[in-house]
């Protein structure tokens, strides 16, 4: 059987104000760092170790694992940083307060922006300021593969491909994985992971910073999964992400 | 030409406490912590960009290249940890005060421990706790890969071959390299590039936390070597790291 962890960042300034954030290199909060942190200490505590560990290029998912690395005293784990990981791409949404789009808009269109499974935000210019196409740490990537928005169906579309090259392989070889990446990149995994449809994906909320363990056969189906630590703190943490986007 | 950018890792802990450190794992102090952000300042205001970084899996060096590339806003840069850049291995002497060792073995004693090219201090041996014949980061080397001492001929000798596999060919191949590593491993390395003598490599001394900057030909040969930013602070400090094996 192996075992596979996913933790979503700690709070990020962004989540703090909610805003849609997306693929913009926000910070983390005081709060965000302590749940990194405590995250490390559920794993260390549970006795979890490492061989390498997968992050997105951003610095909210890059430094959640590195605190989360260091309070296991596992700084030295090898880290792979790649932007498939990233979060979905939040669009012409990126920046805007959740809450006052859904005054403007109603809570059912932000729901559909946040959730839905195929129907992307409104596409930002691909000369938006607010855009990635510019960004050195895309420089390699073809523009084409720098989103100007994404519907998680994209998403899953990018992180699948990087599960079955890189992760998949990895945890076949025996390789002992934790993940630190985004509410949307995670819910991809597990969307195919659980074999969760379409439609049901939406009611699917992953928390800020609470290890998600996965228990995985031979064939990389899942035995079970759960959040270590406190089961009800977790749920409500998960309530409360899908409550964001209400005005 | 190419450039190279060499960081010794800011003040540790044992630094502050004027103790061998070696292979112990010590955290940085908040003036450590401090000359790794400056060291950041001065590369992003100087308009360095770097392709990826190397570290040792020593904490001190690795909080310091993530506090560095964070400054420039460059984390997700992929890094690259290896045991082969790490410090000396300081033998029995891991753990003890530099003046204390003066003190009861003579400034010239602590000098050969300290600075010798071919002479290592006494050997820790292979069960003693200070070792790291069973931490789980070597765990993949073969016992004798993990030293119970080393002299500077010794570092040089693992160096090496890791500058020769890893750091030359990628230099070779047009990326641009910031290493974040410890006093001696970058003695090794400044010895090999600038072909420093072994009786003349006793006079090198790296400063914490200053960016080193080779601009090598295309043979990587070095054209010149300097500090960034104030040339006369980083002459003092290296002094300074000079005398602290005195009584």
């Amino acid at each position: 059987m192996y075992k596979l962890v996913l933790i979503r960042h700690g709070e990020s300034t962004w989540n703090l104000e909610n805003r849609f954030t997306g693929w913009t290199d926000v910070e983390l909060t005081a709060t965000g760092v302590e749940q990194a942190r405590q995250a490390g200490r559920l794993l260390k505590e549970a006795g979890y170790e490492f061989d390498v560990a997968y992050t997105s290029v951003l610095k909210r998912a890059i430094h959640t694992l590195n605190h989360c690395l260091d309070t296991m005293d596992r700084d030295w784990l090898p880290v792979v940083k790649d932007w498939r990981l990233n979060e979905r791409h939040y669009g012409g949404l990126q920046g805007l307060n959740k809450a006052d789009m859904a005054k403007q808009y109603g809570d059912a269109q932000v729901l559909v922006w946040r959730r839905s499974y195929d129907t992307p935000p409104p596409a930002l210019a691909s000369d938006d300021p607010r855009g990635q196409r510019q960004d050195p740490r895309y420089a390699k990537l073809v523009p084409e593969q720098v989103p100007l928005t994404e519907c998680l169906k994209d998403t899953v579309a990018r992180v699948l491909p990087f599960w079955n090259e890189a992760i998949a392989p990895a945890i076949r070889s025996g390789q002992r994985i934790v993940l630190a990446a985004h509410g949307n990149s995670i819910r991809a995994l597990v969307k195919y992971l659980d074999n969760i449809g379409d439609d049901d994906i939406v009611g699917v909320n992953i928390p800020n910073g609470i290890p998600l363990v996965y228990e995985l056969d031979a064939d990389l189906k899942p035995i079970r999964s759960y959040y270590l630590g406190d089961a009800e703190a977790a749920a409500k943490a998960a309530a409360a992400v899908a409550n964001q986007g209400k005005a």
